[in-house]
């Protein structure tokens, strides 16, 4: 059913998403400009992806802890690099309880730095190493233009903060945490991700390297949807975070941090929801099944909570909609909240002891006895979870393309865009003359090495990279 | 065992305090002037805590959301007695990327605005009402004088804020939220407390009233430590929100919020820590149950995984500390972060199939055989739970005073303060009296009405109120 308060993908994507976020209650637009209020349907969602991400972190061996919003101004410039990438970004607190600061103190664009002053006091040997903290949060940067989900002043995330006695741990810390984003994205949002290092100017400001997922959205724009980050000892230097190693020797702190932050939710939508509104993989919704009766008749609702009953028995999140609504209406509503399956509690149906079962993406419906209505529901959720990930990994295999010239990439952008793997010298140059190209961005290296015949798709010279590119969201 | 890194509480009872949140690794103090760091522990504490509260205000039909952090200050303005209380608190912004804001902006002190502002545009007719709406986030208020847990220029709450068709369900929603609170409070953290009503003095900026729970620490001092406020229709007048109710016509809603804060962990540690270190709650400890091998060999390590395993199985949050130091570090290390229980597994025990269990809080020691020691351990926590209920219970009853002049006051709060029962006129000017005698301040009323026989403790005129007071962090 066409919701009308949507606009068609074909006609406007990005009008289309807005519409998505406000239609199903993910998020609405604050008198503060720049910032979202995350509605019930979207925090909800915030939780669910928060409950199952914390607790990957936490089997992985990390703490939570937190800390204060505030960074000083004279912290905040320790680190040279940091302050230049975060300072334009940064919103400042002048005043406090009517008098003015004697220091400006930023509100936390990231919080390398606190938590590197806190490791300074605190790890004095090897054997308080390795350190594996957590942080859930809301951090500001001042974006000029925003957009719910993706890019808002102030967002929600978290931020990762190891420190290790050994690079080689540090190393290895960068690379796993990377690889649990991985997992998430793929086994839980059902978003196939490609994976790569960013290249000199995408990295994070400060890091010695920033490792990425990348995905497709299904318009075949990119969206950069998690880093992590090998400090080696920039900060450790910087900060005066220093351990006495196995050889009784002061030695300086290696360090990561990694993040993933809301902009998830805008990833799930533009992977996965349709023109009638929001679809959300089994795993990660809220809700995963509403029971509709089709009239407000006793028998009806007494089947209605059986089918509750037994379906919360198992683990299902299922609910009733005993709201006085027409059924028509409550379907459109489960529909545009991307509830992912439905199930119809009629007097025709059960009569034949029946009822009605709906999937959410593909509409499918299909009339099954009332014993194998528990069975057929897990059997659909995990069918849908399954088959999601796979059509949003067959539009990302249909918009990967291999190109050797600027042509090639340009008519790519153009016609059906995507991510587009070529060869690069390595020099700015050459990504800046990518980017007149719709502004087409490196999103990852995936190889480096010295190759013998592959040459850089800009200026053919040797190449020293092999890139995906793609437009950024 | 005594820690020689905490002060005992007859020496000095503040010192104690923060000696305890240091040694427990609860928090710590940051660079960021009144503003303190959590600690894994601690933060492990908040969550804890979050998890268990989040449940209730579910299970009562409450969804979270989240609202921006930043208040223009023109929004802000337009209740008048909010600003008025909460503006000399403030921190403001008033920059953002390099630039001069044309408005300044507030932190967040509290949200009713927002919510407010929200609420106008949302709600409409009755049907959309009630919305129970709460949010977990941190807040900022520039204290002064700051001391973990109890008073900081950031802390972390939440924040409940509903809206609703008639007063009479705004009120019910009020008493409700505050029965909520105090069932947490005696069921979860085994902290007795006190309701009532706050005095026109006390209550907070632009409620029509607000409720309280009230605790009283070890040594007789009052906290403060949560709060649920009916708002009538002053904020939906000052923020226009209008619903059409059933007759059709425009009706301005009726209002409540509340909250409580990390405030609570000061409140545990204060209730029933003492000079060894923390003393948790069974029910609320984040982990419940430490498992010592005496030494480092196979067989003993063996058994505590058994233990360990069959620990889990039944749902106790049990751990094995395998780290290489001695066993009285261990047992001094489990002490000071309040573990409930701890299991020692030694050579000379086990020859005789059995192990020994410590409860924390009476350091009672027993050696039981090993078949027994799930049993043991369920039993000895439920009965610590009830047991840290019944002795705070009984510092209450025994610090609970009844006065009829201030020379009885003056000398309860001057020898072995607590909670005083007394009349009260209802003027300030017997309210700030009682102020002079260190500081004792209004906890709550308990009873309002026309006494025949009952004189204002002050100022001998009639009563109209039976207040509690008490000195107050």
């Amino acid at each position: 059913m066409k919701n009308d308060k949507i606009t068609t993908r074909d006609v406007d994507f990005a009008a289309w998403y807005t519409d998505v976020v406000k239609a199903a209650h993910l998020a609405d637009y604050s008198s503060v400009k720049g910032c979202t209020i995350f509605e019930a349907n979207g925090y909800a969602l915030w939780e669910r992806i928060q409950s199952i991400l914390d607790g990957m972190f936490k089997e992985a061996g990390h703490q939570n802890v937190y800390m204060p919003v505030f960074i000083p101004e004279s912290l905040l410039k320790k680190e040279g690099e940091l302050i230049n990438g975060f300072a334009p970004e940064c919103a400042w607190i002048t005043e406090g309880g009517n008098n003015k600061l004697e220091e400006r103190l930023a509100f936390r664009p990231t919080s390398e730095t606190l938590f590197s002053d806190y490791y300074s006091k605190t790890v004095k040997t090897y054997r308080d190493l390795p350190k594996l903290y957590n942080q859930w949060c809301s951090v500001v940067r001042w974006e000029k233009e925003t957009r719910p989900f993706l890019r808002s002043r102030e967002f929600l995330w978290q931020e990762g903060h190891t420190v290790h006695s050994t690079s080689d741990e540090a190393e290895m810390e960068t690379h796993r945490m990377l690889d649990i984003y991985k997992r998430f994205f793929e086994e839980y949002l059902a978003i196939p991700v490609i994976t790569g290092r960013k290249t000199e100017k995408e990295k994070f400001a400060g890091a010695e390297y920033t490792l990425t997922i990348e995905a497709l959205m299904q318009n075949g724009i990119s969206l950069q949807s998690g880093t992590s980050h090998y400090f080696g000892q920039k900060f450790s230097k910087a900060y005066d975070i220093k351990f006495i190693n196995k050889n009784n020797e002061f030695e300086y702190c290696y360090q990561t941090s990694w993040g993933v932050s809301n902009r998830m939710i805008g990833a799930l939508i533009m992977t996965h929801s349709d023109d009638r509104g929001l679809v959300l993989p089994p795993k990660i919704a809220p809700k995963q099944v509403v029971i509709v009766p089709i009239k407000n008749e006793e028998n009806l609702i007494s089947v209605c909570e059986k089918i509750n009953e037994s379906l919360l028995s198992k683990g299902i999140t299922s609910y009733i909609d005993y709201s006085d609504k027409s059924a028509g209406f409550k379907f459109a509503e489960a529909e545009v909240n991307g509830i992912p399956v439905r199930i119809e509690v009629g007097p025709r149906d059960l009569a034949n002891n029946e009822v009605t079962i709906v999937r959410r993406d593909t509409s499918e419906r299909e009339v099954i006895k009332l014993n194998d209505v528990v069975n057929k529901t897990i059997n659909d959720l995990d069918k849908m979870q399954e088959d999601m990930y796979n059509k949003a990994l067959n539009n990302l295999k249909e918009r990967t393309y291999d190109a050797t010239t600027l042509e090639e990439v340009k008519d790519i952008m153009e016609n059906k865009p995507g991510f587009v793997n070529a060869y690069w010298c390595g020099s700015e140059e050459c990504e800046l003359k990518m980017k007149e190209i719709k502004g087409t961005k490196s999103r990852c290296i995936v190889e480096s090495k010295e190759y013998e015949h592959e040459k850089c798709i800009v200026c053919n010279k040797n190449a020293k990279h092999k890139v995906v590119w793609g437009i950024q969201y």
